[in-house]
């Protein structure tokens, strides 16, 4: 029986405009329309006035524009603090002669689009786990801890939604457009946990987004993005249909300092393999301390407390793991816990 | 026969000015008059205008001076970034009666007032090595492999001191007096290097200084301060004359993500003993790259490269030893090789 | 009929800890007891993590302590951004056997405490008004047109405070001590307004104070301080029972670039007069727009918005007045217009 | 005699990318391939990882490509500190009809490309100074004195071209990419100078720039591009056979305060007449002084000196002109004299 088989390529950026290193992967035989995803992590503040992830998502539009392919998903993170170092993570999918066997899978799915009264709310839950199950299924993987990872790339409410959902005498959950991407990304995160079995949806309330941290999904990645409407999803797992040397795992970081959990989701992988991509979520502590010491990330004015907290997991990660080009993201609400968050790891064995 | 006794107490504080933990230490016996040094790390920006280093040693000078105790070492860094924790480390010595045996030791030595014309030259290194010489003696300590850490508090060039050395037909190292601290860091931790035999007095030449990079002591760390013109010098290391659970060792990171070094050190000390301080000094690699990728710290006019490097290395040695009340300082020029930095691990044996 | 005699001084500081220009006053003739109170601009961010405030008015205490001099009203204002510079106005009051006539009148008040649970609701408000109007009395100014400039000094909430109110059954404006500091800046304002005729407490309820915005005080200027539980009330104006040289004004700048305002304010003084002093609030429009053109102080996720302002605004006042030891202050709520904000200026006639 | 005839738009910009309101003006009949140049502000930092200075270029190239327009000189100055407004400046010229009369000239040139061995040094001055009279004679300007701003884009050093200047065993002013785009705008500014016979390109020598400034120009404005490796340069002055209403003067504020300066070269220009344009040059004061007061720009590790300096600057000029969209941009060396800078007002008459 054939097979589908992973790939995931990381490449160095230059800048947010660099994507000359995907285009040296096609020139060496990757076929642009096999890609599925690019995570970026892009060197500019990663909050508010960020436009290097702008910058870049229309450089690969135009990169893949000229190879006539459409619909990858283009998710990228602001911010490479520390030593963090720019660079793209290229997923990529084919049909293999190989026979199947237990490998890395990925699999993606778009929701229908979000109305903008549902934004932030249960219904946006509900449909995101829809997807997410969608998104399962492409990937052929039945069981929900084979899922590792699942980056969400979310809308928000922009003024003129507002104004039309007002128009047509409907209420929307904030009108401020900041807190939207809030609510988004943490209505996504909890729409995972539903489909992953960590979470009831009947029990949930649309109070609970956004408040309830005790909720939350180990493996959920959400960011919001102003130019969709609908959700992207890519899931990444273990699939018995696939083949290819690429596993992965994951650890959920319980906070900051948390390296053992990572150690270990390391140790679960095989030994002989080469790490092929990291990729975290981190936020501050919102109680202002880890493991008991007072922290000042949310106390400074000069720097956003997610720049400091990608600066610090990227150094513990980075010290883990001995390089610097690791995704690390913020804004981490309802995934992983309270000052904590999820990490996977993707290693390649050996050949 | 009696020996010394050394004791390390991390405290936190609750601001530059809370001094109320180390109150708290000379309420429950903590005799202020033992007290050799302070270390602290102050929740500033560690650049030319962070005043909580100065508020800071402001609130110890007025606390010590309660206590009719004068000459404690003060030695502020200033910079919390990523989780790192706002605290005191507290440095004391005391005659014991217990007997002699290997454990850590602290030695101190003042130099005489070093003149304006000789700040970030030869001379400067020479003096230096003359005061480490006088603190190893201190400290009883004979074999330079038996010293750890090496922490000194060097003076700066200010206008008015130019001014007084021009007045006096004197040439100085430089006219600009942010640079001039560099030199002086740079003259001190060479001429810990010579003290320690790491580099050759006699071949350095005042152009070597703060330019050849491959020069450089393991275990020094300076600063400079506005306050002295002299050098305060505090030695760290295993003395054969002391006594109690105390060790040091240290690591010297080759680059910001080594952290087997410092694993390595680890391991050679005592394997059931509590970590009492963890003292290191940060820095942006200067080629721009960290393990062959890019990083953008020296590239981000919105945070300074030194923050981004106390906010990543703290996460690797958070994550490393799972606390964050670390003393983690930047501006590291001879100290440890370039893009690298010591590592001094002080712990406490079980008893 | 004798008089009262006010004095005003505009003092260089070369850093949060140089009281060295009022101690010249002192050296000059100038009585610490006739000091009412010190406003300073320090160098630090005026936000949260802005240290140079707590540490310039410990200098203070210091410096009026070694005098024996208690109550002086220590009013820190952080952050000299764009070309503003570090300074402090000293106030002082004296009796003088010149006539009375009409001229600067000083006057001061301390409230009761204020009770936890009225913190930023109507009681504080009506608590201020009081305070307000015994300060006028104290100034010897009925007429509220007479008043030009009120500087409070007002509490806020902290978690033990919230915590002691809680415990006695109570309820609390907010468990936010950040959000507290607004509340209380905002209530106090609406307190000078009432005092002043510029609103009516029948009709104020507790949701107006930092919703309704088109509440303010034409020449309110208040700053939460940790370090007290009343407040300290001080007013400046022109009153009948005064003499000396100096004369008051003040404009309500409509929005950050309305000069015109300013010009005419400075016009009704006397022509051939010395610039004493020059007292502003400042804000990021909350709008995001001036004058009908976006701006982008609040999407600024590097550069608080606050501080954007105070560089702004201070420069349109300098580029009016040709001095930069301006005194401009952020965070206006109910002080001024949104985006706008009162302006006082102090000349001293030709002799 | 028929003429030529300038034309100035100022166009709102939602954000680096945001050209729609300059299509607007291609749609309401603005020929495309009249536009001579497009001055930007724009929302970054305007430092070292400024990305919204390319994003818009690249949004401009793309604008222009569409209407297959090649050549338009693209200057994108980074930062919209304090209340400044991002925006476009779009200059076009066409030929008309009307009666030559004396209005606002516009040329352009373009220098030949610069060995990178000249780059800093007197060669680049003299090529620069040939390429403005180049301008002035394609402006129809022939006295100097009608010359009122002159907008270079001069190229800067990168490490591949210092590697081929020093594989053909020359050498280059500077190694530091950085310190080259300094270099490379001080001596474009001379050249302005001397072309417009400010400075004497006789006693000049490579030493003297961007050291000597008391050399200036009253009326250049350089930036640094890596995109070219030639000068791209727009002279704007009053000719003898331009038409249509518009005029231009400039001033050179002598310091960050000097409203005064700025005024009068306002009032020179007609009184009734709507403000089309302000561009100007800010930084700080180099004696760190400005007015005999100290400001604190330079000594801020958190903001950069030129954002302070535009946030100003931009403060004391908005407050002039009661507009917030004013071209003020930073590093200004050897334009204007040290801590000021040259401001040029564009005017239109009323019709």
């Amino acid at each position: 029986m054939p097979s589908l088989r992973a790939h995931v390529y990381r490449v160095p950026a230059d800048g947010p405009d660099d994507v000359s290193g995907v285009e040296a992967l096609f020139a060496a035989g990757l076929k642009p329309q096999h890609v599925v995803a690019v995570l970026g992590k892009t060197e500019g503040n990663g909050c508010v006035n960020d436009f290097t992830r702008g910058y870049a998502t229309r450089s690969f539009e135009n990169l893949f524009a000229r190879y006539g392919v459409e619909g990858v998903s283009l998710v990228m993170s602001g911010g490479t603090e520390g030593a963090l170092s720019p660079h793209w993570t290229v997923f990529a999918r084919e049909a293999s002669d190989a026979p199947a066997e237990r490998a890395l899978a990925i699999g993606t799915a778009r929701t229908p689009p979000l109305p903008a009264r549902h934004l932030g709310r249960r219904e946006q839950v509900l449909l995101v786990a829809e997807g997410v199950r969608a998104a399962m299924r492409d990937a052929g993987i039945d069981n929900p801890s084979d899922v590792h990872f699942v980056q969400i790339k979310c809308p928000l409410l922009t003024l003129s939604r507002i104004a039309a959902a007002e128009a047509a005498c409907e209420t929307v959950a904030t009108r401020d457009t900041l807190k939207s991407m809030g609510l988004s990304r943490g209505a996504s995160a909890l729409g995972v946990a539903v489909a992953l079995g960590e979470a009831d949806p009947e029990t949930m309330a649309d109070e609970d987004i956004c408040t309830r941290y005790d909720l939350f999904s180990r493996c959920a990645s959400t960011s919001a993005g102003v130019e969709l409407t609908d959700h992207e999803i890519v899931v990444l797992g273990m699939g018995a249909g696939w083949s290819g040397p690429l596993s992965i795992d994951h650890a959920v970081m319980q906070n900051a300092v948390d390296s053992a959990s990572v150690r270990q989701a390391r140790d679960r992988l095989p030994e002989r393999a080469r790490l092929m991509a990291v990729l975290a979520k981190a936020e501050p502590d919102p109680s202002g301390k880890i493991a008991g010491r007072r922290h000042t990330m949310l106390d400074d004015s000069d720097i956003s407390g997610t720049r400091h907290a990608r600066a610090f997991v990227g150094g513990v990660l980075a010290g883990l793991f001995g390089m610097t080009d690791l995704y690390v993201s913020g804004g981490a609400e309802h995934q992983g816990p309270s000052g904590g968050g999820p990490v996977a790891i993707i290693v390649e064995k050996e050949s």
